[in-house]
């Protein structure tokens, strides 16, 4: 069943004071599959609710419905307790070019569709968990510091988002071995910034498995999505989690760090990798 | 041919200054189309640049190729001089669900995809132009104003962003004739904020032609065409446009506001609706 909000543990470092644990209130991320008279239109990452607006102005935005009257019915799949298929009838309209907003959920149908099959989808094609890898919250903080001094177009247009990776060092990091991005990307979108460092490591050799990724953005199930098919250990972002990417991160063995400004990190998944 | 960053015209106006005019740099965005093996995988809105990685980074997070080795070229359509199609040869991959990620762009082929193109698609659904209705600077900071005060989810989670619509006034607005928001939603994806809004307001019968559309979050070229499908008048924007952004605000006769921060905004097209 969707949600607006759901709460999830944290642990929140702070390199100036004591760990604390608490509990964190997150924004619900969860796919919605648009259907039209029966076939697939789109799956879209949301947060659950106004889901009958959100189809009505999409298919308006996309040239499929121009009034209301165009919609007989919406409806959701009602055979689970999911609420995240909805059928609108549009008499008289064929939708042939069926086309997903999220490419990995293409495939799936059926009403059952919600965040963990999302995320059974990803495990499907990731072969290894990242490893066990001993990333210092300074040096998570240090990446982050140097990702900001790395944004150059950001600095020129306040309108690009970062992503940088550190790859897994041979020891242990701290202050004695300090951390450094080997590669820094900015893009308009969030998900090609993390694209654009994932496949410039793939096309330089520079091995993600055991690494950092950094991101000047929020944390998507997407993202987490990216980091776990590349087998990164630590993922940290500037701004807030969403649900599912912390439902992502726990099963899929990566560490998410999130709110990560300052000196300030709140770790959501696997915080065993950064001593605290 | 793509630019990660261009230049375009500003009007400053701030409520408590003199206005000024002057130019901006702004972020990049064009569509690129990813090819494997000569059939379109995907069309992405991204910042030019880096589209080898782009690529490689998007397909190995889908699952399409696994390591370097699996790629055996990455080419440019060469016949136009837009870089705005990346051809991938996959030996013994065939990609049959082909799926994009800017739905409107999907049945847009050919070498000569680029930010015209897409602003084009819009023009051939879009019936008539936003109405002349006029907009005051300070109704247009009343209305952020007042969209800040209406983010629940927002106050809770730090993940959301939020869209909010106020139709148009029978005369002109200003301090006597102040500004309400008839529709405000929350969503973790700006895309489906601003669908949640425009197809509330279709579905709730409340007049979106002229209206004013506030956003918590950047001005990319899909909100810009969600408010023209809409024929909203004024897009007000808390965060930076970009270059497709102002084109096809421009083209569509949107008036686009962006960096709309306290009692200042930056103004980037059709300026002539907001009295300065």
């Amino acid at each position: 069943m969707g949600r607006v909000t759901s709460r999830h543990k944290v642990v929140r470092i702070d390199l100036d004071r004591e760990t604390t644990r608490s509990i964190d209130t997150v924004a619900g991320e969860e796919p919605l599959e648009i259907r039209v008279n029966g076939e697939t239109f789109t799956v879209t990452m949301r947060t659950p609710g106004a889901d009958v607006d959100l189809a009505h102005g999409l298919l308006r935005a996309e040239g499929v419905i121009a009034q209301r009257e165009d919609v007989l019915s919406a409806v959701f799949c009602s055979d689970l307790d999911t609420l995240n298929v909805l059928n609108l009838t549009i008499p008289g309209r064929s939708v042939a070019s069926a086309a997903t907003g999220t490419r990995n959920l293409a495939t799936l149908g059926g009403c059952g569709l919600c965040g963990t099959t999302a995320v059974e989808a990803v495990e499907s094609v990731v072969s290894d968990r990242p490893p066990e890898v001993v990333w210092e919250a300074a040096s998570v903080v240090a990446a982050l510091d140097e990702l900001r001094t790395r944004q150059q177009v950001f600095a020129k247009t306040g309108g690009t988002h970062a992503a940088g990776l550190a790859p897994a060092p041979a020891g242990t990091t701290g202050p004695d071995s300090p951390v450094k991005l080997a590669i820094v990307r900015e893009d308009i979108g969030r998900h090609n910034a993390a694209d654009k460092v994932l496949g410039a490591a793939l096309v330089g050799e520079v091995d993600t498995r055991g690494g950092l990724l950094v991101m000047s953005s929020r944390a998507s199930f997407e993202i987490v999505q990216k980091a776990a098919v590349a087998g990164v250990s630590v993922l940290a972002c500037v701004s807030a989690p969403s649900s599912l990417a912390i439902e992502a991160a726990d099963r899929l063995g990566v560490t998410l760090v999130a709110f990560a400004r300052g000196r300030r990190l709140s770790v959501y998944s696997h915080s065993h990798r950064i001593p605290h």
